[in-house]
């Protein structure tokens, strides 16, 4: 059996807070527009806007913003002000100024593995936005790679670390995305590491793939080291 | 005298035509919105937003889309009607998906290039626009690796070339940006080779370092392989 060596690591949600920007401007963006559609119909309009424009914008804040605005003008039609589009595109601008707030223990939990694995920082998202929150984090001097990608497909973790002494199978990749973390990253061959966070965005959901070997959850981040220490 | 080992080409007006599609989508702006202001004052004011913002945003399609719809109810307030935020919204999906084109002799110059020296290709831009134009060019298995950054500065190209024999100072820098392809390259300790293209952003333009020993002008890419050949 492989031993571990590397260890990929997911940012948003992960190292630090994300989803909860994304709900909050959501919210916004409803109660903006209650006057054209109730919450829940523009929440449901918002989310077909954003499926639908995936394969253009892929993931990350500018598209969402341009799938809110997008939407807004579908429900509202002419009937909605400029301040709204406005206030639509400043709070996009907010979320992509808003300081990075690292989830518990994971600034220890990071520099504690890099003592002993070479990490790998694995993300989706717009690149300049998630440069400027890894800059932020303080961590960036704890990872071996950076990886910014537009989607995270099995085939994207071969490569992300083929590089590494080990290669794949003695890899393991930790998020708190089933669909984005996991299963591609056991469909490659190496372990799966599901950190659940209590807001997932909904494209991000799957079902745990309960009966792989290389399948793990661990309640935080910081619960990771013993799981790590066993499989090196 | 180092030898050259490594060629780093931009891609934007570079390998394949970009430029104008932001022209054309730019120009229909100004048409879109000629009820409210004459041509010329809203191009100034959406690059104005453009700069602006581009802490922000970063390059790229969606950015500028952005810009647009901000620069739009900034000159036309509560009187921009729905159909032309929609038109702004899909001229930004149709730059998305336009078929890209390649430059004359590009497809030929890259393949001769690849066989005597590892290619890297080095671009700024939305990640997921770029990873598919370069995906339909049929270029990508030229390249021994593909650095899509946020932004072109020295301590990008060190550590672009960093990885490859001969280093930095093996390595030349090729594209049409004198600002971003040219300049960044040569204080980093490269080479770098100017192929002017006929449209540039503004954004883009500077002074050409003539004085520097490592800067050369091509008129096209195809001009490459006499000055590839001396140096290598």
């Amino acid at each position: 059996m492989s031993k571990l060596k590397t260890i990929g690591l997911d940012a948003d949600d992960t190292l630090w807070h994300n989803e909860q920007f994304f709900r909050l401007t959501q919210q916004r963006f409803a109660e903006l527009l209650n006057d054209h559609a109730d919450q829940q119909a523009l929440i449901d309009r918002l989310e077909a806007a954003e499926r639908r424009n995936l394969g253009h914008y892929g993931f990350g804040v500018k598209g969402f913003v341009l799938s809110m605005i997008e939407t807004a003008v579908e429900v509202g039609g002419d009937q909605v002000p400029a301040s709204v589009i406005n206030e639509l595109l400043e709070s996009g601008r907010e979320m992509l100024r808003h300081p990075i707030e690292l989830l518990p223990g994971v600034a220890e939990t990071v520099a504690e593995l890099a003592e002993s694995h070479a990490l790998v920082l694995i993300t989706k998202g717009d690149l300049l936005d998630q440069e400027r929150k890894l800059a932020q984090s303080g961590l960036g001097e704890m990872f071996r790679a950076v990886e910014i990608v537009s989607d995270k497909t099995p085939d994207i973790y071969a490569r992300a670390f083929a590089g590494f002494d080990g290669g794949v199978e003695g890899a393991m990749m930790v998020g708190n995305s089933l669909k984005s973390d996991v299963l591609p990253a056991l469909e490659a061959g190496a372990w799966g590491v599901h950190v659940p966070h209590e807001l997932t965005w909904s494209f991000e959901a799957a079902t745990p793939p309960v009966d792989h070997d290389r399948f793990h959850v661990v309640p935080g981040l910081p619960d990771l080291a013993p799981l790590v220490q066993r499989l090196s």
